[in-house]
């Protein structure tokens, strides 16, 4: 699909997704172009578990409730490891910008998802979720991007015009 | 361009620039890529200046000197709005998402870029791009993005294996 094209197809989405499997080849495929993302001082901390079938995504499901995952035939979990970084910490920027590439990428392949990370804000849940998933100490669970087919086509957001966000040469300035 | 040709041909320009301008049009179109990012409760609060020309981007420079920038024809100043967050305070991943989407942008309409933030680590060179780009209070400039068409190819930076970045159904556990 045409970069383009997936910068506007792409959404946020919360809603029931089709019991169609997802390929592995397609998860691998998505994976990799969160891994081309760029890292602070080239760090590459980003660190993903392929949740490959529903079977695994029920997993997670059963110990850390989550409702945009109840339905999700597959999923990519995207940590940071604390580990990697240096002086100054780009893990936000670093998991943030993956996760970026990785939308687009499900939206590219025709897939849908959404951003994932207010279960694992609650303490209880998210360490349930490091337990299943096997995380050892010094890594972060950041967000879970379900992928799979919409079982509808979504709601879209309404979005501030694009003149309200953006000015020319100083703060502000209109286009002159 | 493809998205995934667009991911694999994106790298971080630390060198020289041509002086070709950029035409507007291709700004606002980079603009746009990265306004249609994902941002926490739907804030929207990441901000645009476009430095259109040689001159505005040697407005900044002059106060506040960035390798990166010196020779580049175009810009963009990222910001975000503190006032338009919530409780909880998401403007880290959504300056980031948007960032990596303009990155990507620009990669596919032929340019090039880098993320480039260490120049306003330092305060001073802070306060002084703050002044130049005429930004009120409430609101932090991210990143400048250069915009510009490569003097050479410039150097891709080495990455780990996938394999060693990606896991299969609970961390550290190899495709099988």
């Amino acid at each position: 699909m045409d970069f383009f094209e997936a910068v506007e197809k792409r959404y946020s989405h919360k809603e029931r997704f089709l019991p169609n499997p997802v390929p592995l080849k397609d998860l691998e495929k998505i994976a990799g172009a969160g891994l081309l993302a760029p890292t602070g001082v080239n760090s590459q901390c980003v660190r993903l578990i392929i949740l490959p079938d529903r079977a695994a995504v029920q997993s997670l499901c059963e110990v850390s409730p989550a409702i945009g995952l109840s339905t999700a035939p597959a999923a990519i979990a995207v940590l940071t490891s604390s580990t990697s970084q240096g002086r100054i910490n780009f893990e936000m920027e670093d998991y943030a910008a993956a996760t970026a590439q990785m939308l687009l990428a499900i939206t590219a392949l025709g897939y849908t998802s959404v951003w994932l990370d207010s279960p694992y804000f609650d303490g209880d849940r998210k360490e349930a979720a490091l337990k299943v998933l096997g995380v050892p100490p010094g890594y972060s669970l950041r967000v879970v991007l379900p992928v799979g087919l919409p079982e509808g086509p979504g709601n879209r957001r309404s979005k501030m015009s694009f003149e309200e966000r953006v000015s020319y040469g100083a703060f502000g300035k209109p286009k002159g």
